[in-house]
């Protein structure tokens, strides 16, 4: 009596930077041995196991790791990048827009809500307030049904973290998730989920560079929780519903017509 | 390298009044020999197999079928009515409702657009316009992504059905999955998504005593894809989130509470 | 050059529990000499000048001060309770219920939250956690374009008011406009709106029997925002949008028919 | 007992090819003697009167008639293109883009939606299915009570019309007005609201080179409310929020900072 479901191929893509640069790259290496890529790849099958395949790719490769036989063959997309968004080819920017649209999922974390991809499918500036400065983060759940949000604590509390704060200059969230509050009194819209086109968006805020945050028990359920809402029905053969327009043949005198918009 | 994943329990509520009254019951044998709920629960087994375990209950069984057992038992509740909600026990109502904002997933079916349930977790008066006469209805869908629309042609085209038609007075969806248009040229947002408390809520208008509708392949698959996506990831030992205002302890100085709220 | 508009007929209500009350009396004369009625009224005056007219009702005058005649010519209404929610008769309820649907503005403030009404429009518990124990508040505008938040600092803030936190047991916004933040480290969807039939409904959570909330001008300011965006288009004469469903007639052969629906 | 308002300043854009073209002139001659623009602006004149003010700017102009001085002083932006979306300079697009951000209404028509800055601001395809044939168009009103439907007839009738129907390639509106019907049995999300920024978007569909709709006067009220809707309360000096990312001071120890975020 049971069901056998595919495991979910998941690319996890990280510019890579603060890893292998000379100023951070100790730090980061205590931190996050196997770089911030590899400890979400490494949270997503501790939580998942075998409903999950992981691979990363990273800003320094080839098409920056994306290339389409990567991408169609990718469920969920994870978007982690700080300071190097204008160093993302247009090119693949516009690969993963289409992709997303054709119905990969999407999660973009953190310091990516200023990367090309988040921009350009929200459409707005994506700008917030921001401190890195010993901060306690709090995350409430606002939307306790939602499966983003299934077996986590109310709230959870996350010790260090750099502050999000509002204005967060993003269209309304589809779906309002999680809500955080910081030390400083601040509040953040710190889980969003937006639908575009037949792809599923999770903007998630809570993790960096500078904090262990990735390694927190919660925080990678949230990110499972996340891969799990983004994936697609469909695992292949996705195509962009719409990216160019229809010419819908005639109809018949005034009978309806059902070969219409076929 | 599988997923094993608990079948999803629904009960599938009708008010079984056409079926036993002595105007429809011959016409109902014919098209619904098994009663409206039998053919429902029938099309559910037919597409979900092995993920789903149905049972049936009915208004003029002891508490309408739906006993303190049978609803902390039920993932999915779909319900049918149509001229009997005026006999449907408020406590029961009560109990259904707070079993919705406790997790437990709810299909509502066409004419239960007027049980009470709807109006209650809607707030609003659930009235729309309508037309018993020989027209054909398009069922269109506007969010290609979301997990109800998964394999289903576009349009879905029911040959003859009842109209449904706007002003459908709900308040605006959390998501619009179909929109329908009819002979007449009427339109109706056949297909709504809304989430309360914990709870998932599915309204989908095709579905007639009247038509065959419910042996339609593309309706069973909606109403599959529709109690796959309402079933909560929690399947038992649901309470509703918030019933009763909650008195939160103190705080300490100025410093943060990680227990307020829990 | 100019435009004239007509003035925006304001009822405030207020369960007027406290201000009569031995306990709270002496306390409540200080604080709200004319009651809490008496100084949002006066605040709405202050702010919006001879674009308002307000008048005041009570829960101990005949039909709670809201017969048929006050709510057909009441634009926005107010709605302030706390204690004595259970006093209110489930009569002038529905009406006030149905004068919403029919397009009537309508602000709960505070402790509304748990009133019949703002329930019965919502259909979920409307409950939330809360403490009262010299919490400051923060509300913050995510929304930055709505009129609701024109003219409101970011973010506002009040000294002293009682905690109101998550998980609020609301449907999902149609707009989001603030979020509070609290001492303890709480978070709040302390500004919400919703549609419902014609009716716009404005959840503002800052305002308290306790503290001397509805004094705070940037409070003043919302309120009266409020009231403006809550006023509907048309000023008499509405009726509730589909309270009963309506038969449609007939059209004919496959063409369209134009009249249908109305 | 009045209340004053300013007039609102409205641009009417258009890409004027089609009255210039020498294939299409004598006949929009006929139909639109001043241009589509010409038609716009008259019909927004006629319904609103003193309330608004209007300027129309086209393609052929230098930056398309959209200078810094121009945008400044617009409160609303009407936006109507075809077959020129490519022509339009990305530098005049960008400026569009951040003015909409800072707090400009804008009104996409018909064609435009596949313009440049609308989907620049949505983030998807923003493709639809379409057939110019004949059909008549039904527009229903799905949200009674917004103030873009004040006073409009359910359904408007356009005898005839270019089908535009679904899936179209949106997000989720952030309200839906209307829902339009066609001859060929075809749905469209015809009336569709978004926020993004400070700034209000509304999409509405009717309104053709070929037919001609812009003199419809249920359309022409559209518009009108359209354009009140749409304008910002603050009518000069407005900012983008947060198009950069705002650094926020240091807080001081564990208490709250009100400074925050200013």
């Amino acid at each position: 009596m049971a069901v056998v479901t595919e495991p979910i191929k998941v690319t996890v893509w990280n510019e890579n930077f603060h890893e292998t640069d000379d100023k951070y790259r100790e730090a980061m290496a205590q931190r996050y041995p196997e770089g911030i890529h590899g400890a979400i790849a490494a949270g997503l099958r501790e939580v998942l196991g075998e409903a999950v395949e992981t691979r990363t790719a990273t800003l320094d490769q080839p098409e920056h790791g994306l290339t389409d036989e990567v991408l169609a063959s990718t469920d969920v997309l994870t978007w982690w990048g700080h300071v190097k968004h204008g160093d993302v080819d247009d090119a693949v920017v516009a690969k993963v827009h289409e992709a997303v649209l054709g119905g990969m999922g999407l999660l973009v974390l953190h310091s990516g809500h200023f990367s090309k991809i988040f921009k350009r499918l929200l459409g707005t500036s994506c700008a917030l307030a921001w401190r890195s400065k010993d901060d306690t983060e709090l995350v409430w759940t606002v939307a306790p049904g939602h499966p983003i949000a299934e077996g986590v604590p109310h709230p959870i509390r996350i010790p260090e973290q750099e502050m999000y704060g509002e204005y967060f200059d993003i269209p309304e969230p589809d779906e309002l998730v999680f809500i955080s509050s910081f030390t400083g009194g601040e509040v953040f819209r710190s889980g969003c989920t937006f639908r575009r086109g037949r792809g599923r968006i999770f903007y998630f805020s809570p993790g960096d560079q500078d904090f262990p945050v990735y390694h927190h028990p919660d925080i990678k359920r949230v990110l499972a929780n996340g891969v799990r809402w983004a994936a697609p029905e469909q695992r292949s053969g996705r195509t962009a519903p719409g990216l160019v327009n229809m010419k819908v043949p005639d109809f018949v005198g005034g009978s309806l017509n059902p070969e219409a918009g076929e």
